[in-house]
């Protein structure tokens, strides 16, 4: 059991972490910070918050994990606030969707070896406390992102954490890391909203025309423009090289149809077809809709 | 009421329309021709069919409606062979997925005007006249495709007929039919096979980071190759310029991100919201799976 776990930013995952822990025996004592006046008092008076402050260097006081639950720009400043304050023990983790860029700024800020970044692939569409619980974690996937700097024993420590709050861990680099969400999260996301788009300047009348094939095609482009823009910024580097390597294979495609290539043409769309067949057959569809990433 | 209606290889679309046709009283004779004897076979002793034939040309003799029921590369050859056996009054259609080259091949080697191109966005994954259904046809869109050259009596004729059959007719021209098939259809299938091409040429492993955004989105790249092939083949030039425009659209989205112009990224993927939105709206998920095209 640790000491102390210190959440910075009990939003859906930073306090469904601490119900979570909770639960599960990990922590003898829980703290929280936020900014948020609102967010401090929805924390107040449950029996997974020991105590929840205005300030995260008194938050992190004592703790020998702390869990850095806020938008990914700002880990790094936060970090280099509390860094000071840290036990000599402590091991720092973060919750962020992109890697590279938050590892690469911790460890500028904190003492050599104590982050090692994680990447819980679970949430849902609402936020804040509120909404959270703690079986957001249980059967799902962690990234957890060490670097060459990273002290063993920390890597050890994230890892059994997420491990005892149910999750499978997937030990990967913070750029891996990063190279996978792109290939099998965003860039699908920007290939279903570019069709979105190319279809907006179509007729109107064309969408009649359409059926499930489309529907299913572009589902994911109805997510919010300022939330992916968000995700494609923090991610910039691996997305722009997943939709370059996109770009090819869909030029291979248009060339293989202007020459005339049937048998071009086959192998590729064969080539997808059995990719999508192997992996439907390997993760079939989740019974509930509950989760996600 | 129809005097005749010849069906040219009645597979499930043709044997369809003549059970159509029967059940809602729309031609006093119905006799069709297959090459096949196993086909001839299942149309033997039906109701819905007053004759079948070994000869095309005996099939479509004293009829006043004929519907060319084969393959798309088929038709021209098949319709030369019995042009000269056609009524005086016959008007001449088809039910290919594409229209520019049918209407062309038929226009060269068919009366003048007696040729007018159909495309019933109907079907199912199943084949051959044991899966027909009078009730194919019922609620879904059918394009009607003249020319300048189509008599406007032939054009009124295969118009009430699909109406009779219980469709919406949308009539364009046959490049425009095989423009808006190539954008709402045959274009997101290629982009998701060009992403599940894309990601078979990656870790195995990270198919197990995916979840129901990918999948969506790549639903349809588990249809059959070969079918898909022949589908980009007869609609090439449409399916190429579809392409090039998408490849267009998602190069303007790559170039935005690669320069941090995070405005343009984000107006892209919010022009892509808003059309899918409205499109969700404007066309709801049916309440079954029947059907397609």
């Amino acid at each position: 059991m640790l000491r102390q776990i210190a959440i910075l930013g009990p939003g859906l995952l930073g306090a469904s972490i601490m119900q979570a822990a909770r639960a599960r025996g990990q922590a003898a004592r829980l703290t929280a910070w936020s900014r948020s006046e609102r967010t401090r008092a929805q924390c107040v008076g449950h029996p997974w918050c020991d105590a929840v402050v205005e300030d995260p260097r008194e938050c992190v006081r004592g703790a020998d994990l702390v869990v850095a639950c806020v938008p990914v720009d700002r880990i790094g400043p936060l970090l280099e606030l509390v860094a000071g304050d840290l036990a000599a023990d402590a091991v720092v983790t973060d919750v962020g969707s992109t890697k590279a860029g938050v590892c690469a700024a911790a460890e500028r800020v904190l003492p050599a070896g104590r982050f090692v970044g994680s990447h819980p692939m679970a949430g849902s569409e609402k936020s804040g406390p509120a909404h959270a619980s703690p079986e957001l974690f249980a059967g799902r996937v962690c990234f957890v992102t060490p670097t060459a700097g990273s002290a063993a024993a920390a890597v050890a420590r994230v890892e059994q954490f997420w491990q005892a709050l149910g999750m499978r861990v997937a030990k990967e680099t913070p750029e891996t890391h990063d190279r996978i969400v792109a290939r099998v999260s965003h860039l699908p996301h920007a290939v279903a909203a570019a069709l979105c788009a190319l279809l907006a300047t179509q007729p109107t009348a064309w969408g009649a025309f359409a059926g499930q094939g489309l529907r299913d095609t572009t589902r994911v482009a109805g997510g919010d423009p300022g939330l992916w823009r968000a995700i494609f910024q923090e991610n910039r580097t691996a997305v722009l090289a997943a939709l370059a390597d996109y770009q090819q294979v869909l030029e291979q495609l248009r060339m293989a149809l202007a020459a005339e290539d049937f048998g071009a043409v086959t192998a590729l769309l064969a080539q997808g077809q059995r990719w999508r067949n192997r992996w439907e057959g390997e993760n079939p569809a989740p019974r509930t809709g509950a989760g996600g990433a």
